[in-house]
């Protein structure tokens, strides 16, 4: 059927450099395990200043596409 | 002891028909891999319009009891 | 390399005393199964006042530090 | 004077059907006792998923119109 | 025992003059029929504007002490 | 029919103690003129200081079930 | 370029029946003078109760391409 | 056709005395070009405090009804 | 006189480098249709990830002045 | 450099007679003490009913330049 | 004159204990320093979960009120 | 005692250039006179486009560590 079905993941990716490599590791580790990654919501946006450093943080909602038969294995079911 | 847990998992569910449709989709999804769903929460309503179509995009976060001993297998872990 | 990526899951603690029994009780499930714990975020707190009982409800997001290498395990997969 | 002045209330319905069920069962039991019903807001779209059931919940605010002479009876107190 | 608790409702005040007149039409009538009003919060802040006219409209939230004896009358009791 | 309806009402509850008291005191005081209580949802949590105190002071939302058949008395009436 | 710029507009869409003839009704309209309708949005939802009717009203952000040379027409105009 | 279609457009009307004197500006400027202009709904009030003066600053969604004919002319355009 | 009124515009700019880019084209865009731009604000922050790119769409609302004299042209227009 | 920090801080007026009056006396107050006051926004408008009378209470944040070099005095200090 | 003005503080207060102790931390801290506190309000709740341990963390607003006079010293200063 | 405070200051950052040119602008500003650093968040981004300059501004709440002692000096004071 043309009923498709995403999930969303949250995850949290940092950087000492900007919010953009932040997002960049955030993604690439999620595509270690995720197929059909589809969007992405940015959520929030914090840092580290600790020691006089400032590391970049970007919480993000990642969604991906479900395969509806779940044998497919671990990188596509629901929890 | 008394204490029950659950967990929450955010899904988004898309029909051609409404919104009713597919938030049942999104329902129908999560119970081929999740046991003792118990509540769910509408968080979005959203819609593809593209090449004058009309698809229902609805995200839901939906809440399932975790099992106190996660020996129980992969639909009650927590990750 | 140097960044580090965090996931955050929602889990929902319950206690007939208060709150903080409600978060200690969804922390502790939580350490069961998932490595590396990072912080946490009160969501909501609600109640179940039935048949003239009083239970705490808190929602959470735990976050903890994903593996570089999903090889780790379980504990550490995205999905 | 010309100042009219509304109050608020907040009532749940539930439906096995769909939200428009659920909407239709709210106001159809505010109808009941409250006169001069005059429009609602739609707070929050939940639902319950145990035993395999479907249950929409929908949270809406309805607003009517107080009379501004109290002595009109219970439908047009405030409290 | 010396635990007050209040009671808020919400109320929706006109005035073709300013959202000051609103909220004092909305403050006036709750006076009529609830004793110990306390505090409000301005919850919104709309308007008419149909025909030419330009109509304030304020949703506010009026707090009262309720009595801890509900045999004090009509302007105490919780619902 | 089978379609419930709540009602949600909107208490502040108060107490020297903590919030846990303060929520104790709110609902306590609901029950004493509400029948079939259901549940609550914390929506906001503030102080008094004045004078050295430390007030504590919960805003819950409790919502009760309402009997199809108003004649059945003041608990379970809308407004 | 590669770069695609969208607009948003919002638009309210009514209908005695349901929310989702309310959302077919906006959509139809945009559809009449704006092109390449891409997603939309669902804001808000509220409703008429006056005489007794029942008046579904949403509120929705519907976004479409913008062309990158505006000598297309009024239809793709940013104001 | 009985389903009626608004339109919501974002105004910032500026005052040297008042917020009532910003909203009444933004509305006035709205009627030069728009017609049948039906509501408004408050959704910031900031200022400007440069130099020693305060102007009030608001800002409004004004909403007017759509013609189902769109030949109507400039003022009833969708975009 | 001197009570200047802004329109704001909601127009989503997407880039593939960042989310600076995808800022720096819509507002390069709308610099093409519309005078006097005033300001602007972040509203969300999204991307696309499919078939392993990683597309930045930002939402923004963009601000400029209205001529008091809507002769001016079809860029100073309220609708 | 031409990169300007400005520094936010929150005062809540109260006033007798309107949310205007209490916006002046925030603002009076903050100019005894802060230079170069850029702008402000309004957070929250509450007021008090205690024993019949009507205070109105707003909440607003005032930003103000820092000067670059903190030897300029108390009044451009960051904490 | 009657005009009373407050300012607004922000305090993250900590505990290993509960909410409510880092509360009274927070409380504690700032009646060292600052003099007429009034109220506060909770804005967050999180905590560390790091090495086994549970933190809680507790963001809260503290008001306290303005002298008129800034001659008091520096406990009533704005910045 | 180990019951650690931190205090948050609202701070805004200015760049011709970038969001993280602001940012960074904003916490070397904080670290002139603010001594242990720990976190920021990002609360709000918006932008200047008067005469067709793009000026970007981020506001941040820059949190740091209040010493228990207050004698330490003004960097540490709570007002």
């Amino acid at each position: 059927m043309s009923e498709t079905v995403f999930k969303g993941v949250e995850i949290v990716g940092t950087s000492d450099q900007s919010f953009n490599h932040a997002i960049e590791a955030a993604v690439a580790r999620a595509r270690q395990t995720l197929r059909e990654l589809s969007w992405f919501v940015v959520e929030e946006m914090r840092g580290g200043l600790q020691k006089g450093r400032l590391e970049y943080q970007v919480t993000l909602r990642v969604f991906f596409k479900l395969e509806s038969d779940d044998s497919a294995g671990p990188g596509a079911t629901l929890v």
